[in-house]
């Protein structure tokens, strides 16, 4: 089944973007997920296509109006669609692996990216938009959010990666940082490959790993372990 | 002056991607910023021109090799460049607006984006690689995040915004997530702009703004509050 999303955007020439070439490319062109990108510009209904105006009670920037905001999501997205609705803002929920798997299981997903100083915020609670951050930084609009959300799900539909991915130890499985890696050259510059990693003892291996991941994560991510506990 | 970008990657084809429109293409062509793609399979020495290999001590994927990223650095960032290097990784510390802050005011920046399961340990200790992740989620690989990483910097660069970002408030400044946005029409569906922002009184409108971004932060991301204590 085709994971469908949609992108509702101001600046639909964004995508696919870098989601046309490797993996997700691939994926778009074997038909696992299909991207359906809509001009919320379209849905204005004035002569010069206004889609924002400025801020009630004052203050810099413009706002994306509710009702063009409105009329571009009933246009994507019907009453029976049951995609979940994201608006990318960086006052939203934070993004998850955790989030990311169940997003990948669905029918697929309704992206709003937002632009100017914001939305308004009746259109949020007049359709359901959740509010989704990918982290703590602010971007110049909700487009590249949309690519990283898209990118992280699309990786695990089914069939885009296959078996590469299946019980592989990945950085947030387990809530641990992942482990360093080594491949050949046995020596560069000087520097070896740990011994361990070569003696072909393959519980010491896993041992010698998992206090690494354990290790560094103590060390970088610490909120990663007290979150677990 | 020029604010000097410099990406390794695997897929020099994702470049400038949604960079080159909006806010960062345009400057891009103004010049406040340059990108330098360059292709770290052009620094592999064999017919294949491999660039990966079996990770030592076994496991899934496969790692990028050491001897042949290294030169693509020294290729790409000579003894004298005093640009941060980081590599994307979900292993690395995240991101943040402080540090997006202060990225924006150095000369530039390198970043090499992983791929495959990992990149070899003793190029990251060897070549000065500052690990950052954007997020805790696997995309399939650090081009989605590079993008990211630019697009937060370049908005700040000098020129870009002008005025448009100065003295705003934002999510992030003050450990606080925004407050609602409303703008026209007054009435949407039967909801109102609340009544407080129409007043014309400044300072109940200040007040009413800041209450509600903490009350929205003390509801999603307390941990912003408590980082500020």
């Amino acid at each position: 089944m085709t994971f469908k999303a949609s992108v509702l955007t101001l600046y639909p020439q964004m995508f696919p973007g870098s989601l046309g070439h490797s993996l997700a490319g691939r994926a778009l062109q074997r038909n696992d997920w299909s991207l359906d990108v809509v001009q919320i510009r379209d849905f204005a209904t004035d002569k010069h296509r206004t889609v924002d105006d400025t801020p009630a009670g004052g203050g810099a920037g413009m706002v994306l109006r509710a009702d063009v905001l409105g009329r571009a999501i009933d246009h994507t997205s019907s009453k029976g669609d049951t995609r979940p609705r994201l608006l990318m803002s960086p006052r939203g929920k934070p993004l998850t692996q955790n989030r990311v798997r169940d997003l990948a299981t669905g029918a697929g997903i309704v992206i709003v990216c937002g632009r100017f100083e914001g939305v308004d915020q009746r259109v949020i609670e007049g359709r359901d938009l959740e509010e989704v951050s990918i982290g703590d930084y602010i971007l110049s609009g909700g487009e590249v959010a949309a690519n990283v959300v898209l990118d992280a799900i699309i990786r695990l539909l089914p069939g885009v990666m296959g078996n590469e991915v299946s019980g592989k130890f990945e950085s947030f499985e387990n809530n641990l940082l992942e482990h360093p890696h080594y491949t050949r050259p046995a020596e560069w510059e000087g520097r070896r490959i740990p011994e361990i990693l070569t003696s072909g003892d393959h519980s010491r291996v896993a041992q010698w790993q998992r206090e690494q991941a354990e290790e560094l994560t103590r060390k970088r991510r610490p909120d990663l372990i007290d979150d677990d506990g």
